[in-house]
């Protein structure tokens, strides 16, 4: 079941379950995406349905959901991005705010004042079923599904300082989506997590070489903080990130950039420049 | 003013305004406390009164908060931390989930795993008004207020990689509070941030000494991302953390600590064992 939420466009939002071309809506009776993540859904007759065509993808999480990503999780990005460290003892976290993404098929906004936006492909784990400390091996049944996400980073800021976090939330920089695949359908076996970047492959790899696996860095995250429904893991991206190329590749307007996570989908986005992307009533809605 | 918010015994949470030794609710006719911090209120005359003694303190940020917390903005506390780059170009930082923190006078939890919890005393920025690439003379008109925050950090996990994540998200490891006296009270001169463990003095600076002032801080990070009402910047802490200390020393259960921030007021809380904690209706509650 592909679980999904989106905006109309006369601004109203909702949720439900990809049909096809269609999405059936459930958020007529069921009080939250949040909800529908802890129980998918049982479609009924008489949900109302919408063409995919006339609504706007919105990232398949939580209302305020915790969004946890991995750095450095693929040995060989690791070594591309100059961390040799090929047996760390520990994941490298690092916290984004859920408006540093759009949701699939809207463009990512390139900042007007840095030019060095990258991609970073990867597959995101949303959690279903809350839990503190969860055991690694109890960690899957935990998890309401799979997504996809663009985990684009803003290289010049995200090396201001050793933290990157500036580098990583910049505003609309990201998308996810376009919705979760639950976890039933997606099974245990190993993902394959491709970036295209016009067309052209850039990142190509399989969750079963993740430095750490989904169940550990469920157990290790909670470990520390509680997880709700709707929070979000990014698990790595990896090798062939932009930055790292000779010369360096950046992402442009009118770029388009495809991520596609075997058995989930493809997240499609765009580029546009930050100029462009903000009119006065689209920054107004930013600020709500 | 000093605005804050509350829950009593009965679980119902409020906010309003502090005077003396009560609290005029104005949760009653103010839809948010978001709301009350873009608009500082008028209290009325018939608003309800509530006894400080007979409530819990919850932290005066926002419902769905960012928190973005500044590393070694202090250079004295830079050098002892090992980080001797007396002019970074820019500031540091690190986001915290606000179930990170509990209100003032409630018991920080030290992990059932790691006895590392340092405390860190800051002074924090409670943001009112709304903006986007903000500029740094125009920056204070942003601020709702001030507020004092207890950034406690367990240092083993935070040293589990280049990224602070882990340790400075450990659920209710922190503080925030009791209160935010608004900008107009505190003024634009320095503040004085102090923090006694025991009663015994352990860190005590001043705000004219930041690397970076409040107001840069809030052009660097609104520059990237987006600030709302509820928002909050804890703007760094002072030369003095336990962790450098010869020998080292940690915050244990019984230990009283007191961030105290001049012309804003004093948060103190406890510290318990999380085994002493967690009694299952709390978790339930802290999983909701």
């Amino acid at each position: 079941m592909r679980l999904a939420r989106f905006r109309l466009a006369s601004g109203q939002r909702g949720f439900g379950i990809v049909d096809g071309a269609a999405v059936v809506r459930v958020d007529h009776r069921i009080a939250s995406f949040d909800a529908v993540l802890s129980e998918p859904p049982v479609p009924h007759a008489d949900d109302p349905r919408v063409a995919v065509d006339e609504l706007a993808w919105e990232p398949p999480v939580g209302d305020h959901p915790k969004i946890v990503c991995v750095g450095f999780n693929y040995a060989a990005h690791a070594t591309e991005a100059g961390r040799p460290d090929a047996a760390p003892a520990h994941p490298t976290l690092f916290v984004r705010f859920a408006d540093s993404f759009v949701g699939a098929g809207s463009p990512v906004v390139r900042p007007a004042d840095d030019d060095s936006l990258d991609w970073e492909g990867e597959a995101a784990l949303v959690i279903g079923r809350p839990g503190r400390r969860i055991a690694p091996e109890g960690a899957w049944e935990h998890v309401a599904g799979v997504t996809c996400v663009a985990e684009n980073s803003v290289r010049t800021r995200q090396q201001h300082s050793t933290q990157a976090t500036a580098g990583k939330n910049v505003h609309r920089s990201g998308a996810i989506g376009p919705w979760l695949t639950t976890r039933d359908e997606v099974g245990t076996g190993p993902l394959r997590v491709t970036t295209r970047l016009n067309g052209e492959t850039v990142q190509d790899d399989t969750t079963d070489r993740l430095t750490f696996s989904f169940g550990h860095l469920i157990a290790y995250i909670s470990a520390f903080t509680p997880l709700r429904a709707g929070d979000l893991i990014a698990t790595g991206t990896p090798q062939g990130i932009g930055f790292r190329m000779d010369p360096p590749r950046f992402l442009r307007p009118g770029d388009e950039v495809e991520v596609e996570v075997s058995g989930v989908g493809v997240l499609r986005h765009g580029v546009v420049d930050e100029t462009a992307a903000f009119q006065p009533r689209e920054m107004l809605e930013a600020l709500r």
